[in-house]
């Protein structure tokens, strides 16, 4: 399954997505338009797609999903300029990230006005519920990154822990554009949870196996280095796993431990423990982790209508634990 | 006149806008649940006051008007928040900075949350008119602080694009302040200008009262250090006309053409640039400027009905060019 086919039925929805945002970096100040331009470009379009593809079973009204995916994928990219800007990364996408050509604080300002423009696509929806949502949803994502960096280079994490991170800065957001759709279509209550639990529940799997990536990849497939997870000192499932099964002698262990390292020696240990997780069934057992979220994903949507588009979004649950990138 | 006096009619109301604040501190994530407290104690509670006040015009439903009061403060504490990280300064309101507590990266993150929270409370006033001027207000304040970035050190700049930096940074969230309580009231439309106009004009002034105190007053006063603008390389309106009546020997231009200077020479600069602001009638014109933005926000009063509240409006307008914090 590509993504090409799961789109098909929203294709020309998603585009003009794309028309919207290409009409936010029409602005007049040129040193912003600029910065638009770089970020606003590519991206997989998941979360849009979900937006419309929720609606689609009950009342699909264009006007008011439009500006609501655009407002998903616009909140996504906030979120990203902010998070790149934190961990000082340098490439996302395989291009350089704002923060790398403008610096941190272009990089700051810039998911300000992000932020801003998404929750004003939001409101064109004219509907407070998921003004409501998306702000919510922004609560518990810089939280959840905020939890994230009071977890950072800490050994002793529980699973729970790491499930509850990612279910904040990943999950939430996946949610919220199921979730959005949903109420945008007016369906009844019992079908916005669904969605909204099929939404959670697919975000989590979607992010463990970014996690799973960041070991398993290529910089070229990833379009950012690998192991960069292991260089923050974010502690992942499969890092987690890795810990549980070699106690002693363990990269992991000696890279959160002596956080001064220097890069040659870093890159030693963080090839060293992506080739333990390589030749390990860690792999393996986070993809059954996923699995089983995408399961529940699934379970969720049998509330629904039988319908093609409920076989799209479990198509969705088999693409998520499939991508390589 | 004193803020107390200024606020009695709407003393009470602001003691509810200060338990809503206090509300949002109590999560039960411990870390964020401290940062919380650090940075929501304090401040002059300025903008929530005229959101009350703009409404007593017409119908004030307090209901509507809280959530908004809150919802303004929130925003500008978290605009202060990125502020501070971005300009990476130690000391607001007498108090050392979250960046400076806790690192950048946090006090991003915790601006972001901010942001939401403001977010939220806007929606709860169940108007998405005021929902869509909140998210266009944080538009023109974070492109006007990115304006900031762009125009840095640079000597060449026309008071033109000052005035509109300003208008952008302060005055946006002054008029907003203003125009939403107006909004809430169900205030006719000319009446709804009328007062935007006001809180645009008022804010204009105040910044204008700021970049001058930046030069004027104490750091025990001003609670952050005095001559931060230059060290960051802002041009405002003092120096501009430093610059103008000093074009050949001149501090600010030594300080912006020597970004690297040492950190004694760079003191001693500034000092002499406060010295020869004192000097010469800088702040009196400066002073005059701010005063003529005042007249301006009065006159825009003249439409609305004469009333106690006028007056205080009015009054306002006087505190503005008078304060010395």
């Amino acid at each position: 399954m590509q993504l090409d086919q799961i789109y098909q039925s929203v294709k020309e929805d998603l585009a003009r997505v794309e028309s919207q945002i290409k009409a936010v970096t029409e602005v007049d100040f040129r040193g912003l338009a600029e910065l638009l331009r770089h970020i606003l470009l590519g991206g997989k379009a998941i979360r849009p797609a979900l937006t419309f593809l929720s609606a689609r079973f009950y009342n699909y009204d264009l006007d008011r999903l439009l500006p609501m995916a655009t407002s998903v994928e616009l909140l996504h990219t906030a979120t990203l300029v902010h998070d790149d800007a934190i961990d000082n990364s340098s490439v996302r996408r395989g291009r350089p990230t704002v923060n790398s050509l403008w610096g941190e604080d272009r990089a700051v300002l810039l998911g300000d006005y992000l932020f801003a423009k998404a929750g004003e696509f939001a409101a064109l929806t004219g509907n407070l519920r998921v003004v409501r949502l998306f702000a919510q949803t922004l609560q518990i994502i810089s939280s959840g990154e905020l939890k994230q960096t009071f977890d950072a280079f800490n050994l002793e994490q529980s699973r729970d822990r790491y499930f509850e991170r990612i279910a904040g800065k990943t999950a939430a957001l996946f949610s919220m554009s199921t979730e959005s759709g949903a109420i945008l279509s007016q369906a009844p209550e019992a079908s916005i949870q669904a969605l909204k639990g099929y939404g959670t529940n697919l975000g989590i799997a979607f992010q463990i196996v970014d996690d799973v990536l960041d070991f398993t990849s290529t910089e070229a497939e990833l379009g950012k280095p690998v192991g960069s997870d292991l260089a923050q000192g974010t502690l992942t499932l499969p890092a987690m796993l890795l810990l549980e099964r070699y106690p002693d002698d363990n990269p992991v262990k000696e890279l959160f431990n002596n956080r001064d390292m220097a890069e040659a020696a870093r890159q030693v240990k963080v090839k060293r423990a992506i080739d333990m997780v390589a030749k390990s069934s860690i792999v393996e057992e986070c993809y059954r982790v996923a699995s089983d979220y995408c399961d529940q994903a699934r379970q969720k949507l049998e509330l629904l209508p039988a319908s093609p588009v409920r076989k799209t979004l479990v198509e969705i649950t088999d693409f998520v634990v499939n991508r390589r990138s």
